[in-house]
């Protein structure tokens, strides 16, 4: 039974960074998602792949209870991004989209996942994201990220979605660019007057800031030596994060703190390697590890005031 | 008698931000450090006004145990700056710089202020900051910082003063223009190869990295819901970072690390006015509760594994 649902992207990846380079290798907001999420909960994906998918190498998911069964397997090529990277890992230059089978994908959750508490609405148009929502026949907690494209192209669209979910996950850039407000404190505030009551924004190599009614939290990144390739962070913490929540099962405020915290730690491993090799080969013991090393990062005992 | 000792400048600033425009307001290195610092320390300055500046308008640091006797009145203008900040608050644009009596400055430490076992070399000429040094009579904790106008024009006296120094305070930037290396932490693990065994890596409204032969530290800045005018709060930080220091009187890493909070404390006030208009008129009692809120905004309890 699974307790974390996704709805989003599996694609090819070429990608190419200081470090290296590599052609169509897994990729996609779905699947970086589920990979780290698997860790801790019990995660559906709904996606769409093309016929020269091969679903063998998504195998491994199996033996960490995802359920795939709502990937369609759809007539056309697999979605396909290439992109590059400078020294400065923060920005992507996209070199070529092809969405091919993204084109015609119209989302359905299969009954089985409808019990889900727990949804993430990955990056896609968010008239699909809202058309997944339709489909829910109970209270979830519902989660939603999006892109600068749809900012651009489907504004109105998208703070319909907003206004139907409990949080929103975006990075820094994305909130400027839908509440038109440098900071992100009054970012934040503008969203949650839309009806979100947690926004979480993710600044990359800085960390994750999230706002509620009552708190403001702050999360920095995991100080890591090298950064390898910064593809799918965003979505492995957002893994991360969700498999945390769906796991304990309440989002809280401390919840939703730990999750954060969680989601780093994730995030951190991710950009280790290209696309998801790393997190693939990831064991539970590492993650236990780095977050004892990442809270002792944090730690600075208390301050005596005269 | 005072512990601390500042050698940097005092100017007039003219300062331009989206939220307001001001003309020959006090500023410079030392002063924004020393206002912060005065909290909690009593401070020496080292620095150069010309004969137009006037020195009633920083009688108020003598309330607060700051020691003005070093500051030399000489020949000339006092040094001014002028510069421009758009929406993205953390990159000044210098419309103008007029060095003045900064030109001939040849600091001289009083005899009372060699006793001070702990001495900030704010931004100056590096050869001027290893003058300073020779003029030492103890070992004392001696911090240094810069700019990016010396790694590129006197780039191999800021490497000697470095070798000479415990620790280096800098901007994210500045650390890799000197070590030629994009990651934080290979960069300051460079730095440490020269000789200075606690690294600061200031990065603006993403807060602090700090890195020592053991330890990374990663303190977050305040979230502010408006930032005002950023000028000076590097400067601040030091402030309120040395000042920490020097009242406790030790640099184990634990005080290192509180201190790093209470500079980024310092820095949170700072950015709320132009100047230093925040901190000249701001009280202890302030600092006790903004420190309160920030434990708040990075404390998420503990994680709980299988």
């Amino acid at each position: 039974m699974i307790n974390l649902l996704v709805v989003g992207t599996i694609a090819y990846d070429s990608i190419e960074t200081p470090f290296g380079k590599v052609e169509d290798v897994l990729g996609g907001s779905a699947l970086h998602f589920t990979n780290a999420a698997s860790f801790f909960a019990d995660v559906g994906i709904v996606a769409t792949v093309g016929r020269d998918f091969d679903l063998a190498a998504i195998g491994f998911l199996s033996e960490r209870s995802v359920d795939i069964k709502g990937i369609s397997i759809d007539e056309g090529r697999t979605f396909r991004w290439e992109g590059r990277y400078g020294y400065d890992l923060n920005q992507a230059v996209t070199l070529k989209t092809e969405l091919n089978v993204i084109e015609q994908f119209k989302p359905k959750v299969p009954d089985e996942y409808l019990g889900a508490d727990f949804i993430f609405l990955a990056n896609i148009d968010p008239e699909l994201q809202s058309h997944v929502i339709d489909q829910l026949k109970r209270p979830a907690t519902v989660v939603l990220d999006t892109m600068n494209f749809w900012i651009e192209n489907k504004f109105s669209a998208l703070i319909e979605v907003i206004k139907r979910v409990d949080m929103l996950v975006v990075n820094e850039s994305e909130l400027r660019e839908i509440t038109k407000e440098y900071s992100l404190v009054k970012g934040a505030k503008k969203i949650m007057e839309l009806g979100p009551t947690c926004i979480v924004v993710k600044r990359g190599e800085y960390g994750v800031l999230m706002a509620s009614q009552d708190e403001l939290f702050l999360a920095p990144a995991y100080p890591l030596e090298e950064v390898f390739d910064p593809t799918g962070a965003g979505d492995t913490f957002a893994g991360g994060f969700m498999g945390y929540l769906a796991n304990v099962g309440s989002v809280s405020q401390d919840t939703i703190k730990q999750a954060i915290v969680m989601g780093s730690v994730m995030a951190s491993f991710n950009v280790e390697d290209f696309g998801i090799n790393r997190i693939k080969r990831l064991e539970y013991n590492e993650i236990r590890e780095r977050y004892k090393a990442f809270k002792k990062c944090l730690h600075f005992g208390d301050i005596e005031f005269r």
